[in-house]
């Protein structure tokens, strides 16, 4: 067990989370990004520049990366699947951008009809492009301890991408368990066989809370010194065919745990709450973060 | 870490959940004390033989004891404040009793207006009482890694108060962490304190999940070797005076990691789950369940 005393917090609330949700207006969006920022956030994923055919709720991305007020030392990033998308999310000033590999062979074919390492190799293009340009890219892989298609994945095949993603230029990969099925057996068999390519430095998670273990996760992959953490304000996501189904994990529920185990990550945790207040205002719904809803309640109590 | 290969659950919904929340009937209760034996529940706390003028929704135990359908084997247990409470529960024919007392000088004042010794010498003859009758009795500590008056609380207090317990003859002893602020550096100090004068054996946690910490902080104590666990379908509770503020970890959420851990526990999870749809459409709400929510949203994808 080496925990890291400090740890990076990505903000996936406003691309992953969003994605996932009813659509949200532009102006919401900005003053999410706004609001975390100044929560102390230093690394926000904001958009992403995929054809609105396939995922209508980030066509305005382009007009959030305008609208927010950039904050010095914050990474604004952009996911981005081809060389189209870069270059839009470059032309909107995306502080980094992000590709994505899938470690099951089955989700792979079933959603872009291509074999996992075809569409590694689809992604060559920006890579080259970002390294031109001096961009630095983030590689997700999904479906790294399960997969809604074929089940099991196998840990040397979250490897094997994981290892393709560095050796195409990534600078960091970040780990998914994209249905939240993770336990932290699976979990930490499946970091063995990452830990043994790709060095911990260059390494997060991104767990989702479908089945209410991803904190639990978390915390195994920080006693193997993992020190980047994807997380969602007020645990924003959840599965578009699955209503009541979570998404990703709630950031505020992440920054209880390091607070407690005295981890730094430079995010007031009072701030972050009121960012997720007002994001599932705007939704019509309840924060998915546990904290977030503690915190409200004492709120009311007091006010 | 030795992680026991089987584990205790003590589903304490009925009692600790249903007390918390807005009142059942004595029907509901009796039927979901039916699902939960039939899921596989050894062990559940069934009600409480305390004053209807303090507790009223625990004022019609006596007919809950009388409802139920009793499984072979199975524990029925009732807490009982002092011993006109232990009376009622034998005559209501409860297979064990529990009794608790305050890791907190600040709780125990606040709420009975003693020292936590005194509150201990209390119970001194339902413990005598018991032991005549043959009838086994659990030990509650509360507020194990904090208190909502005093804020911290020393190790050293929950060490003197489990050992206490038990050396006036409670058998096991249930760490509980009432009010939820528990992260894993302070249950393992506390757990430190604890197993220095209580074997493991004896040793159960009862963590609520106000701040979502808590199938953490039980990943934490089944590392230590700790093998029964306290929790609550569908995550019943809360805290009256703090709307949406979480109540006891959910026993479909430990279930599932317990799955993946590899941990026999003798639950059946879609029966579990079952119970949980059950208890919330009467109390008309959402399961706290991660496990749950995700389950029932299969269930309507495919149904």
């Amino acid at each position: 067990m080496s925990f890291p005393k400090q740890v990076r917090l990505v903000e996936v609330g406003p691309r992953d989370g969003l994605q996932n949700e009813s659509s949200v207006s532009s102006g919401a969006k900005i003053q999410l990004i706004d609001l975390l920022s100044a929560a102390g956030h230093q690394y926000i994923e904001a958009g992403a520049f995929v054809s609105p055919k396939w995922v209508p709720q980030m066509a305005d991305s382009a007009q959030v990366f305008a609208g927010i007020k950039r904050h010095h030392g914050v990474t604004y990033a952009a996911l981005t699947p081809n060389l189209q998308g870069y270059a839009a999310a470059k032309a909107a000033g995306a502080t980094e951008v992000a590709i994505f590999g899938a470690a099951s062979e089955a989700f792979s074919q079933k959603n872009i009809n291509c074999s996992v390492a075809e569409s590694l190799q689809r992604f060559a293009p920006v890579l080259e492009a970002a390294k031109a340009d001096g961009i630095k890219v983030r590689g997700y892989v999904s479906c790294v301890v399960g997969c809604p298609y074929q089940g099991e994945v196998t840990p040397s095949d979250v490897a094997f991408v994981a290892k393709a993603l560095l050796d195409m230029g990534c600078y960091e990969i970040s780990l998914g368990d994209t249905i939240g099925v993770g336990t932290p057996a699976k979990v930490n068999a499946m970091l063995d066989a990452v830990l043994a390519v790709v060095p911990k430095e260059q390494l997060a998670v991104h767990f989702h809370d479908t089945y209410g273990q991803a904190l639990t996760n978390i915390y195994v992959a920080l006693s193997r010194g993992i020190a980047v953490i994807d997380s969602a304000v007020a645990g924003l996501g959840g599965c578009p065919y699955a209503a009541g189904a979570s998404g990703n994990v709630a950031t505020e529920d992440v920054v209880y745990l390091l607070n407690g185990l005295g981890i730094a990550h430079g995010v007031d945790l009072t701030l972050l709450a009121q960012a997720g207040w007002f994001i599932t205002r705007e939704l019509g719904k309840q924060p998915s973060s546990k904290v977030g809803l503690a915190l409200q309640a004492k709120c009311s109590q007091t006010s």
